[in-house]
């Protein structure tokens, strides 16, 4: 019974940590218990992988997501790139090439309802590039392949679970972003969301864009302008929203259960609390000891989680790569699978 | 020896929490094994105070700070107002009126160099400007009565610090304020901050002010423009300076023992991580379990630091108040004071 959801797992770019957080997070019994849990890669990669850190797991390459085996296995469609296994830690356009190719497979089994949801590993921006693709990232992937016009970024860590307005935009930019349309489609897609998640009758925050929400217009007007507007737009559709909250305030209120969910005015608003409550430097090894968050595209017709950190290549290739953050996506996704199929 | 240094601690609002938190500040014997204490205010309002509080501690009314007496005692010096015992929680004339007279009262204390350094309690912005006070703020108030054009706000938060560009105005004046000249101050004023902190050879990471410090410009040009020559400035005369890094990691490697202090680009670039960094919410009881942080502004000619949080009107006079920020304000003042004369 518990069965009947299929995960796909994309490797991210082969230099980076992608495949190794991956073959970590699927050695996590749990997780089989759960779904079926199939990567969306190359054999040669993973061999590689196994070697690094040292697995058992068997390989079983598969042309069809019904095909895959349980636990102690790893169930992988091959995408026949790269050509060879790359070094780790480079920037390349093969690696580039790669992790587009696994995850143009991963949108086309989503959407062919062979798996039900797509989790990604990590992908270098600039390698993306050298390979010719025109998207910035993940995300502009997933909703140009899929025919998305409105979607939102949503990053958690634990609690924690912020939704942004926009994204990848200057700061200048962002501030023009902030329109009443705009944040209304946000706040509605955060319910989507959250219902997803199975939370029930969610409730959200919405932060202002100025410092303490505008104080009443003294320090900016887009409070009074576009979200106060919003926020009463989607009350009046029965949604529990409350706000705008001063920024600094907001995101403590998420983290300590008075919201199920922020919305964020612009990247840095949501990335900043997510990344204080979830990430530990270890400052000696002048690495993350912690990473805690996932990374949700909200608005797609298919579910799609990732990981919330990028390819690491200081650490690739070298077996310590921390899999926290590819197991909470993993689970995520398996969750929000499990709520759509209810 | 140790008690050459003698600080001031101003009230505030007097329908706020100010003086419950400063009574019970000065009712921990550590604090007084480093420093004369002295209250600015007004005998009347502590004597409600200690009745609210339960305190058997004992007023002294002085004239001047040398007077002050020791553990037990409250030194206070009398600032005649509010005329009577204010009712707690609601704005007035006669709360900001009474605040601002126990401001000016400790600046001048402080210009007059009978106190090494002035702590405020928390005041209320429309009471003051109800009391006909042209400022908005604390931080205005110290830097026009001392005539001092440079100055910075640093939050702290433990072992986070962090330097603001710019603090209350709208976002889109935030990015307007980020020029080299204003990034390059606030570089040194932080620097001369952490020196008086008692920090050896400070390390300071600078912000960049878009999202992954503008991407090489794909994501606004101010870090290009303005940011890195402020940063190359710095370095030329001798500072040690890192950035513009990622704004979404800064503050976790200022948090987490990398710098000393982090320069923020705008208000809640810097107030977000430290909030959430110091702060808890208790969600049953509606109200801040923990306010962890300080306030100090860099640049006066005296020594300033306060407290991090509001009058919380909605807690004043029932004695339940936390005097965390109080406390670490009053230690940090003296640390700065013992600093400056050494």
């Amino acid at each position: 019974m518990l069965k009947d959801v299929t995960v796909g797992i994309t490797l991210g770019d082969p230099s980076g940590i992608g495949p190794e957080i991956t073959v970590k997070a699927l050695s996590l019994r749990e997780l089989w218990d759960q779904a079926k849990l199939v990567v969306i890669g190359n054999r040669d990669v993973l061999t590689d992988t196994l070697n690094i850190v040292g697995s058992e797991q068997k390989l079983v390459e598969i042309n069809d997501p019904s095909e895959a085996r349980g636990y102690g296995h790893i169930n992988f469609i091959e995408c026949g790139v790269p050509a060879q296994v790359l070094e780790y830690g480079k920037v390349s356009q093969e690696g580039g090439e790669a992790a587009y190719t696994y995850i143009t497979r991963g949108i086309e089994l989503a959407l062919q309802k062979k798996i039900d949801a797509v989790i990604t590993g990590p992908l270098h921006k600039e390698a993306l590039a050298q390979a010719g693709c025109p998207y910035p990232g993940h995300t502009e992937i997933f909703a140009s392949q899929t025919g998305t016009k409105d979607y939102a970024m949503m990053l958690a860590a634990g609690p924690l679970r912020v939704v942004h307005v926009s994204t990848h935009v200057s700061l200048r930019e962002a501030c023009d972003a902030v329109t009443k349309e705009r944040v209304l489609t946000v706040i509605e897609l955060t319910w989507r969301g959250l219902c997803q998640l199975g939370i029930e009758k969610p409730r959200i925050g919405v932060a202002g864009l100025n410092p303490h929400a505008g104080e009443g217009g003294l320090f900016g007007d887009e409070e009074i302008k576009e979200i106060i507007p919003a926020i009463e737009a989607a009350r009046q559709k029965g949604l529990n929203v409350e706000g705008p909250i001063p920024p600094d305030t907001a995101f403590i209120k998420g983290r300590d259960g008075q919201y199920d969910a922020v919305v964020a005015m612009y990247h840095d608003q949501g990335h900043i609390p997510v990344k204080v409550a979830g990430f530990s430097l270890d400052t000696e090894k002048g690495n993350w000891s912690a990473m805690k968050g996932v990374n949700i595209t909200l608005g797609l017709p298919i579910i799609r989680s990732s990981v919330d950190h990028g390819v690491a290549f200081g650490k690739a290739g070298k077996g310590t790569a921390n899999p926290q953050s590819m197991i909470e996506a993993i689970q995520l996704g398996i969750t929000m699978a499990r709520n759509s199929k209810a």
